[in-house]
């Protein structure tokens, strides 16, 4: 049975009861419409305790040791006093039986420690469904209390550019190779990182590792950094042996500071919730809009019609637009 | 007066009429609703006598000769047999007295010929508006018999973009440098590019230029090809000695006999023209929606909420969202 009282939902992740706090999280990414009042009214209510956290976004192709990763630095984290929630938003992370993590030990360490919080993604969920949920999720996790928010991506399409757009810090964390290592590099991903970083830096690798990092730097060095004020630095790390773990936090921890004090972290803040807002519109029009039974009834035979080129792509376009005339019509003569 | 027959513009643009290809192109470029009509039938009747050029679009940052450079290469290509139409894309070159052109002598000499027709950019447009009526100018040209149309467009904004989803073939032209000229190139843009060039490979230049040209290539190998089967080709050129000019031209010819013979020629022109299709869909859903009065009242109040942190930006989008549910319930009603 599914709690109907806001309040229920409100004052048990305030006062951060981990299993309303998952109940909360799990009525946000029900894709019913009858929960989307009730998931209104909870966020109206968290809302204002929200926001009191560092996002980090952490991104890498498969094999970079990103779980790992993410283990060691919630760890670390702990350690510093900080309160850990770690959400992921590749959907396919979850089909290794709902965790997102990879090493036991540690898993078991993160996941009994009551100041972290481990939420991997709801199975069987489109990536663009997962990333929707996931911006409210962190808001949710903040209003308990959590200091620290990171949020795992894989390396494979929009889900970087989804993650970036909802973190204040996001990492990219690399590979030295065989030579050839950074083909690997994709390129749209340095426009969006304020850090990157060879994992795995370690034993007979660590040379290997630290001869990537220059090659990096420098390929970052040639493309220009994404934001003239902060040039994304390349380091170092084993999730391993701990080895670099500080210097990265020290890097989201000076980046946050010169964000704040400069004013861009509520500058960038606030253009994500509006871009975000937009974003959401812009959806919630398209999909109101395909569904209209006439433009479904016609669109397919019309975009045939432009495919094999009877029709200009402009004629196909006004010919479904012209549908919505009548209804604008209806609207103003009523309104 | 505006000659109001269809016919009319059909079959002065397929005799090759210059006066009433231009005039067409006008028609095509007007924003005025009364003119949709007459612009849809025209293009109904030269659509099928399009599509048979090769469309090649030119981009590089001002100062590294764009206009010069197809000025040499219309004047090269009109010399090998062809027609050629010029279109510019960037609506600050019509500030230039409304030539995109740079030399006076190869300008009076392009102009001139009646196998070459350029069209500069209209005045006082957007770029959106532009690029939006490009698209159909290629068409009419080609319907009006120029089987080589060059696209100009300056390296700025979303302007390349657009300029690549419309044209078979981008060439992105590049300048040798200062040793940091590297740091110049838009990550963006490589990713669109079929081939660079170097230009200003002349005199003193030269060898700056053939240095700048392998620096490049590696930087092109080192971030990998946008398409599996083309490695974009890295050129030089000089558009004042018209060194290289063919070489350029060959390039444009074997991309183009290698797309054809694989099919990928037929797929891209079908693809764009469904892409440019759901595009003007989507700008016209948008535009159809931001202008209901109900929205446009609501929207700026509950996206300062969005920006302010006292609404969520899902809460926000959902507010706006339902004011569609009775326009989609009169229409669902009535059908």
């Amino acid at each position: 049975m599914v709690e109907t009282d806001p309040k229920y939902y409100i004052d048990g992740v305030l006062a951060g009861d981990r299993k309303i706090l998952s109940k909360t999280i799990t009525l946000i990414e029900s894709a019913l419409p009858r929960h989307k009042s009730i998931t209104d009214e909870i966020m109206g209510g968290l809302l204002p305790h929200s926001g009191n956290s560092i996002r980090l976004g952490i991104s890498g192709v498969p094999g970079v040791g990103k779980s790992t990763f993410i283990e060691s630095m919630g760890i670390s984290l702990l350690e510093k006093g900080h309160r850990v929630a770690i959400l992921a938003v590749d959907p396919s992370s979850a089909k290794s039986g709902g965790s997102i993590l990879g090493d036991k030990t540690r898993m078991e360490k993160l996941s009994a420690d009551t100041r972290a919080y481990i939420r991997p993604s709801p199975a069987g969920k489109t990536l663009g469904g997962v990333a929707r949920k996931t911006r409210e999720t962190i808001m949710v996790c903040e209003a308990a209390g959590f200091d620290a928010v990171m949020v795992e991506t894989v390396g494979v399409g929009q889900s970087e550019y989804s993650v970036a757009s909802m973190v204040d810090f996001f990492l990219v964390l690399l590979l030295s190779g065989g030579g050839d290592e950074l083909q690997g590099i994709k390129r749209g991903i340095l426009e969006i990182a304020n850090a990157l970083a060879v994992n795995k830096a370690d034993g007979d690798n660590e040379a290997r590792a630290e001869k990537a990092r220059q090659v990096y730097e420098n390929a970052l060095h040639f493309m220009g950094a994404p934001d003239d004020s902060w040039h994304p630095p390349v380091l170092t790390c084993s999730a391993l042996t701990m080895a670099g773990m500080d210097d990265i936090w020290d890097t989201v921890l000076r980046h946050h500071a010169e964000m704040k004090k400069s004013g861009r972290f509520e500058r960038k803040r606030k253009q994500q919730a509006k871009d975000w807002f937009l974003y959401l519109l812009d959806e919630g029009i398209k999909e109101w809009f395909y569904q209209l039974p006439e433009v479904a009834s016609s669109l397919p035979e019309i975009q045939k019609q432009v495919e094999n080129g009877s029709a200009t792509a402009m004629t196909g376009a006004r010919r479904i637009l012209e549908l919505l005339d009548p209804v604008g019509s209806d609207r103003r003569q009523r309104g």
